[in-house]
């Protein structure tokens, strides 16, 4: 499945590379590739093979659309007038090799992109795109997707389930709901998967920033701490952020709609949901 | 039209601001009411008309995408790491007044809204999808969009005119072929309109930059020569730029496909023509 993520990937990256200016174009490849562990794309595709996966490119458009919106917005929340932060994935930060104005523009023409993917292959099923386009809207925009995730960050009190829904669940559950709707199902039975991966998703990085090295994670860690960020395991302690985090896994596993490739969902999901916890704390989980 | 263009916005921008951050949904209004002359939408729906308009509400949403897109790359051009401009549409721009973390993310959120916009008015005529989704993501993005456009001007030598194409020409573009897909017709023939008005448009704000005081255009004037980039002023003189505007604007007339609706656009377009040419030099015209 990553060759096949990677593929998709790099089919749309190259339709936005191809005659533009050069710094861009390499500021462009240099934000999507090497990526992380592409925990969303894999999560579109898995729900989609258990779908049956009748429209592959489809299917294939959905997860890069996804992806390039999760890379769109790490670069900009980098950007000195958020995080400022140096490293992203074990290496400089875009803004930090290709400088603000680069940077910003990769964020927005992948954004673009993430559109054009889904525009490449909707003459497959048209009538699938209205649904896949607005469930990857409401992940990245306002009010309640990344965008959004990300201007809670300047109000003075956000609520801090808002935030996390927002910041981190939104494209969790357009991942599950559009690997649904790519092979032609409805979305809405596929949320409470997503939601659930997220939070625990989102609890998982926050004990990542408590006890990891920078080495497992690719940026710095203590950043909550430094940044005033709200973080599960100052609110639960360690072992109850454990808690919470196989909680949310096993009410994910419940969620899973009765389609005919329920069961191996089932155990890929499980199987995934190990590697979440940090080293340094796995035999205690 | 006027009131249509508007009333389109605010129903798309009310999906974005309803339930969000409240000063991200203040910022996002700020961007876009009140407009300037909405230049590209009255195209958009100029086209979609002579095309006979059968679906309004699919016209409705591509011009409003179109409006969005415009809006989206004005606010972030302005930032600090760009033009640093402190007015836009005579009043403070968006990064004076919310900073420009807000900014940033206004800019993000108004890309994603132009593809909602799309979504929720594609369930009308979801066939018309791609080829629109197409043809935004073209104008928009890279490698020859508006972000592509903006990406120009950090290289060392850029051509002047695949630069003019990207920044200014590929939204005019858009505009036309936009409109007729709206409507149901093929995009193609309508690419030379957009063409030549586009350069019409750069050649007239060329003229603006040039002779126009700021209260005419909203915005510091001169600042080409300050920002030491392209002028067709410069390039071809006063008569000269004035004559390319001319001869522009008479072949986008030309380049009118032959729908029934055709004769009220010819005489629209050359209505609205008339209008870009700088108060100080009508009388020249």
């Amino acid at each position: 499945m990553r060759t096949r993520i990677e593929a998709a990937l790099d089919t749309t990256v190259a339709r936005a590379t191809g005659g533009a200016p050069p710094r861009l174009a390499e500021a462009i490849r240099y934000a999507v590739f090497p990526g992380g562990a592409r925990v969303r794309p894999h999560l579109c595709l898995a729900v989609a093979a258990a779908c049956g996966d009748d429209r592959p490119a489809v299917a294939d458009a959905a997860c890069t659309a996804i992806e390039l919106l999760h890379c769109a917005s790490l670069v900009h929340d980098d950007l000195p007038c958020f995080d400022d932060a140096a490293y992203r994935r074990g290496k400089a930060s875009v803004h930090c090799v290709y400088g603000e104005a680069l940077a910003l523009l990769v964020g927005d023409a992948l954004i673009v992109q993430a559109y054009e993917a889904l525009a490449a292959a909707g003459h497959a099923a048209p009538e699938r795109l209205p649904a896949l386009l607005t469930i990857l809207a409401r992940a990245a925009g306002s009010p309640h997707g990344l965008v959004a995730g990300q201007a809670w960050e300047s109000e003075p009190a956000p609520d801090l389930g808002t935030y996390h829904r927002a910041k981190t669940g939104a494209l969790f559950v357009a991942s599950t709901m559009a690997g649904a709707v790519a092979a032609g199902r409805d979305g809405v039975p596929w949320r409470r998967l997503g939601e659930r991966l997220g939070e625990a998703y989102q609890v998982a990085d926050d004990l990542l920033d408590a006890v990891a090295d920078p080495g497992e994670c690719g940026k710095p860690v203590l950043q909550d701490a430094v940044l005033s960020r709200p973080n599960a395991v100052t609110t639960l302690g360690l072992e109850g952020a454990l808690a919470k985090l196989r909680a949310l896994v096993a009410d994910a596993v419940d969620g899973i709609p009765d389609v005919p490739g329920a069961e191996p969902l089932r155990q890929l999901v499980m199987m995934q949901a190990k590697r979440l916890v940090p080293k340094a704390l796995q035999t205690a989980a």
